[in-house]
């Protein structure tokens, strides 16, 4: 049987390098503040929220909501966006997606100017993901998967990696991500043809298509290494992934775990990313 | 044998089709207008201006040059740029990069707006083509290469596709472009395993990486495409592609010839960048 790979130590580990980083700001008389900007109150967006402001509670980062009414006009809204930007004690902002309808993303989007987007919604930092320029701000899901492989010491170099999945949240950031680490990388999605073949080829295979348990035993090659980003319900109502973590965790060397998995890495990446905001504003 | 693919009757297509849509411009009064930003006088930059002003005219498209000093001061180039973005008669902008070593393209490159920059400098335009947004302008040799594609009926859904090179100027962009078509898409790169094997997967194999006849015949699967970006000198002194020709001809079952091939479809691709521009801006 693979190693179980829970997201636990990899976000512990990355809170306690975050919080000797955030001493040392606050030395310096710089305190990392997040500002989390959600419209209504979706229940997902509440449940991340909490996660959110727990964990950056343990990091030292001040976090801040700004909850707005879900029939707020565009003008107000960006207005309200726009004194979020400018206040100077702000490092990070997350605003949460998707907005209602009525909201214009085309105008939106560039709000959040690039040094505090920590969630990639500019595409000016979608961009540099693009390029592979380190000044960037990858979307967190997609980090959280490589901050797991860096955590367990998985090589990436030179190495076949599939990803499932092609969404500006996760598949083609992570593409680039793996790329700047020089492995051979695979993009798949629904129009793939003999999935499960493309699949066995992969020394590491990312899900990240939001289909229940999609994945089954013969996409994976013995001894590969399976990230699984979805989370989904399953036929009998429960939580699972996109990996059919039965017919996989024996073929696999290594396997992540859905719930506990990479979802639990994602708010310590976002800690990460207001602590790299706050040293970039600070030309730290 | 394989079928070998010239440029020319890609490029003579797309020119037709340029030529009826100016036409259609210029009932509207609307003429298509493309300017040319040079920095000195390498001789590529003067030889690829020399095959788009030829182009441009036989599109019907106004081709201007600004040329500038080489030594021109960083505050003055970008007065003469933005007064290029400005004029209200300029449709698309093309800029010879690279650019001297003084002259700063952190800024520059947001000087060109995403309308009029046809030839994707600016971030906004990166990250249009990286989300799959239409509204983008890829860079010209990456959407050569999905032209001729397109010419010569080859359907790219559920299509595996190796890209050798990860370039922004064509295998990253290229990736992206071919993503949009469905195509399985596999980004190979100097770091890539078994390079020979990866790319025998391929149904359609693009090499983009700059070194003279590095694609063998043991790369090729047999009936596969190979699209040959490269232009290079090789040992004999002789213009050549990234793929060894003479290797590759038998088992493939069409393969671009260099020079003649990719390369002499970019400045019709340019043309039609103009044009697009042109309907952009005119909101047509």
């Amino acid at each position: 049987m693979g190693q179980v790979i829970k997201g636990k130590p990899v976000a512990d580990a990355i809170t306690e390098s975050i919080v000797k980083d955030v001493e040392a700001l606050r030395m310096k008389g710089i305190v990392p503040k997040l500002k989390i900007v959600r419209v209504g109150a979706r229940e997902d967006d509440l449940a991340y929220e909490k996660g959110a402001l727990t964990r950056m509670g343990k990091c030292g980062i001040i976090p801040e909501v700004l909850e707005l009414p879900l029939n707020i006009a565009q003008a107000d809204f960006v207005k309200e966006l726009k004194a979020v930007n400018d206040d100077q004690t702000v490092h990070g902002i997350l605003l949460f997606r998707p907005l209602p309808k009525h909201l214009k993303m085309d105008e939106i989007k560039f709000l959040v100017e690039p040094a505090k987007d920590i969630d990639c919604m500019n595409p000016i930092n979608a961009a540099k993901i693009f390029e592979g320029d380190k000044t960037g701000y990858s979307p967190c899901t997609a980090q959280a998967c490589v901050e797991i492989l860096d955590y367990y010491g998985i090589e990436l170099q030179g190495k076949k990696v599939v990803v499932v999945g092609r969404s500006m949240v996760v598949g083609k950031p992570l593409a680039m991500l793996l790329l700047d680490k020089n492995a051979t990388v695979t993009v798949c999605h629904s129009h793939t043809k003999d999935l499960p073949e493309v699949c066995r080829e992969a020394e590491v295979l990312v899900a990240a298509v939001g289909k229940a348990e999609m994945v089954k035993g013969n996409f994976i090659k013995e001894g590969a290494v399976v990230i699984d980003v979805g989370i989904n319900i399953n036929a009998d109502g429960n939580l699972c992934g996109d990996v059919d973590f039965e017919q996989c965790v024996d073929k696999a060397a290594m396997i992540t775990v859905v719930p506990a998995g990479v979802g639990s890495v994602t708010t310590s990446v976002l800690a990460k990313n207001v602590v790299k905001a706050c040293k970039i504003i600070n030309s730290l």
